[in-house]
C-alpha cells in the first residue's frame, strides 16, 4: 500500500509473476475495499491469491521508531508477520525502507550471530552474470570492524545463493587500494576478512575503490550502511543523467533522429542491460527470514522483478544456508581465530 | 614527472595552452635531462616555459608522511615551493593526491580560519551552466561539523569565482533528505549551515542525497572527504560502465554498426558532455595558493583542462577573495551567533 505509484503497480507486478509461475502463491496485504476491485480486474487472479486486510498503511514520512511501536494494523506489519509465523516463505514490500527493517528487526528479529543486518543490492557489472552484490546499502548508517566482517559473510553467502558463484571475491570499499589509505575501522576490518575466507567460503581481494564497483575484479562489495547508500544513489544517478543526455544527443537534429530509429534494437540492448527495474530488489540480510525491498517508485516490472528474487531465494532455502554459514564462521573465529580454516557448509 | 602518463602529457598540455593563451608563463619542474628535448620538440615552446631542475620524483606509492618530511629535490615540492615564493600564481600536478596534500599543507600552510583544507571537484549537471561543485572528494577522510560549515562556504566561493554564480545553493550530502536521518555529525552540520548563509553568501536547500550531485536543485554538494570520494569514483566508474555497454551495443550488429555511424554527431556531442577530461582538475580549498590537482591518468587535452582551470583562479584573485569570505564568515560566527547576519563581501 505504501510504494510511490500505490497497489495497482503491485497487483499487476503480482499479476505478471502468477501468469509466469503458476506455482507460485501470493498472500496481499493491505485495505481490502481498494485491493479488492484490482484483484477483479485481472480474470483469474482472485483465485490465486489471498487477500488479507489490513486498514492501515506506513507512509514514506513515517519514522521507523513510530512504526517499530505503533505499527500493528498496518499492511506492513501484516507483511512481515505472515513471515514470522512460517505463512509466507518471503516477504516483499515497496514502501519506507527505514520503517520495513525497524518492523522486520522487532517481528523477524536477528539471526544468532549477527549484530547488524544489512541491506544488500545488485549492481550491473562487467561479470559474465552481469550483477555484483553490494551491501550494506542502508539498513545502518554505522558499522564497525567486525560488522563489516559479517557483510562479507552474508554478501559471499547471498552471491552463491543468488547468483549461483562457487566461490565469490569480496572487496572492502576505500578510497584507495593502498593498505595504509582510509578510516581506522576499515584498517581493522581488513585484517579481520583476510583470515576469514576459510570459514566464509569467498576469496579476499582487499581494497577496492568506487571504480570498482561495476567491474570485474570483484563479486561482493562490502562497506557501511552510510557510504553504501550514497555510492548507489550517485551510481543510479549518474546512469539517468547520462541516459537523459544520450536521448537529448539523439533528439538534437533531424540525421540524429534518424539515426536514433535505426539504432532503437541497440539502444533497447542497452536499457535492457542497465534497467535498473531488472535488478529491482534490496535483499535484508541477518533476519530468521527473507525480506526483499523493492523501489518504492517501482512499477508493475519492478514488483515483478522484486517477487521473483524472493522466489529464488525462498527456494534455495536461502535464510538456512545463511545461517549455518553465519554460525560455522563464528565458531571458526573461536576455534581458530586468525588461522583463516574451519568447517566449510555448502551455504 | 609523477602521472600515470609522464612528462609527455605535461608537456602536450603546456603546449596547447600556450598556444591559446599566448600571455600565460609555465614555469615547469622535473628532471631536464627528461623534460628538455620533450620541449625542443615542440617549435618556440622552449622560450615560453621555464624548465627548474629537479632531481626526484614523488611516485603514486610513496607514502604522503614520508614525501612531507623527505620530499625536498622532487618536482613536486619544487613547484609548490614557486608558488609559496610567489614566483607563480598557481600550482598544477598529475602526481600523488596525497602527497600533493601533503607538500601543500606544509609549504603553503592553512588559511587562517581553516581547520582542514578540502579538494573541490566538478560534477556534470543539468543545470545551466553544465556543473555543479562537490568538496571534499579526499583530502581528509573525516569531517565534523565546523568542517563541514568551512566546505560550505568555501564551495561557495568556489562556485561565485570559478562557476561564475552570484548565490550558490548549498546542499549537504546524506541518505535522505529528512531532518532525522543519517549521522549525528550531519545533523549538527546542518544547524550551523542553515544560519551561516547570510555572511557565506548563499542559499542552503538542506540534505541531498547521491542522486542529486548531478542535478539542478543544488549547485554545491558538501561532504566528508571519504565519502566524497566514494561518490565521485563511483560517478566516475558508472559513466564509463554505461560507455562502454553504449559502445557494444552499437557494434553488436550490422544495422547497429551503420546507425553508430549516422549518430557519429550526436554521440560525439554527448561525450563532450560527459567527458570527465573537459572538467579535469580538482581544487585544493583552504590554503595559502592556488593547487589544482589533475587526474593521475590525465592526457594532454586533460592536462591542458587543468591549467586552464589555475588561470581562471589566479586571474580572478581567488585566493584573496576566499580568504577575505572565510575571515568575514568567522567574524560573524563570533558577534552574531545563530542569526544568520554578517558582513557580506563580494568574494
Amino acid at each position: 500500500m505504501g510504494g510511490d505509484r500505490g497497489p495497482s503497480a503491485v497487483v499487476s507486478g503480482v499479476a505478471a509473476v502468477i501468469a509466469a509461475n503458476p506455482d507460485v502463491r501470493v498472500i496481499l496485504h493491505g485495505d481490502e475495499a481498494v485491493l479488492r476491485p484490482l484483484l477483479d480486474k485481472k480474470p483469474g487472479l482472485s483465485s490465486m491469491v489471498e487477500l488479507r486486510h489490513a486498514p492501515r498503511v506506513v507512509t514514506m514520512e513515517d519514522k521507523p521508531s513510530q512504526v517499530m511501536r505503533h505499527g500493528e494494523g498496518t499492511s506492513m506489519w501484516s507483511c512481515i508477520e505472515a513471515v514470522r509465523s512460517g505463512e509466507a516463505a518471503a516477504a516483499v514490500s515497496c514502501g519506507n525502507t527505514g520503517a520495513l527493517m525497524a518492523v522486520s528487526m522487532i517481528r523477524l528479529r536477528r539471526m544468532p550471530g549477527v549484530n547488524r543486518p544489512a541491506i544488500a543490492c545488485l549492481w550491473p557489472s562487467r561479470n559474465p552474470g552481469g550483477f555484483n552484490v553490494m551491501l550494506d546499502v542502508g539498513a545502518d548508517v554505522k558499522a564497525d570492524a567486525p560488522d563489516l566482517l559479517q557483510y562479507a559473510l552474508m554478501g559471499a553467502s547471498y552471491a552463491r545463493n543468488g547468483l549461483g558463484l562457487a566461490r565469490p571475491r569480496v572487496g572492502l570499499l576505500n578510497v584507495g587500494t593502498e593498505e595504509h589509505k582510509g578510516r581506522a575501522e576499515l584498517k581493522a576490518a581488513h585484517d579481520l576478512i583476510g583470515p576469514a575466507t576459510g570459514a566464509g567460503g569467498f576469496d579476499y581481494v582487499g581494497f577496492v575503490e568506487g571504480g570498482d564497483i561495476p567491474s570485474d575484479r570483484v563479486d561482493v562489495i562490502v562497506t557501511d550502511g552510510f557510504t553504501g547508500n550514497i555510492a548507489l544513489k550517485t551510481g543510479e544517478g549518474t546512469a539517468r543523467f547520462v541516459g537523459d543526455a544520450l536521448r537529448a544527443a539523439f533528439n538534437a537534429t533531424f540525421l540524429s533522429k534518424i539515426a536514433a530509429l535505426l539504432a532503437l534494437t541497440s539502444l533497447k540492448r542497452l536499457q535492457t542491460r542497465i534497467d535498473p527495474r531488472r535488478v529491482n530488489g534490496g535483499v535484508f540480510l541477518g533476519l530468521n527470514g527473507t525480506v526483499v525491498k523493492s523501489h518504492g517508485s517501482a512499477d508493475a516490472m519492478g514488483v515483478e522483478a522484486a517477487i521473483g528474487l524472493a522466489c529464488r531465494l525462498a527456494r534455495a532455502g536461502f535464510i538456512e544456508r545463511l545461517a549455518a554459514r553465519v554460525a560455522s564462521a563464528g565458531a571458526a573465529g573461536q576455534d581458530t581465530a586468525g588461522q583463516g580454516e574451519g568447517a566449510a557448509f555448502n551455504s
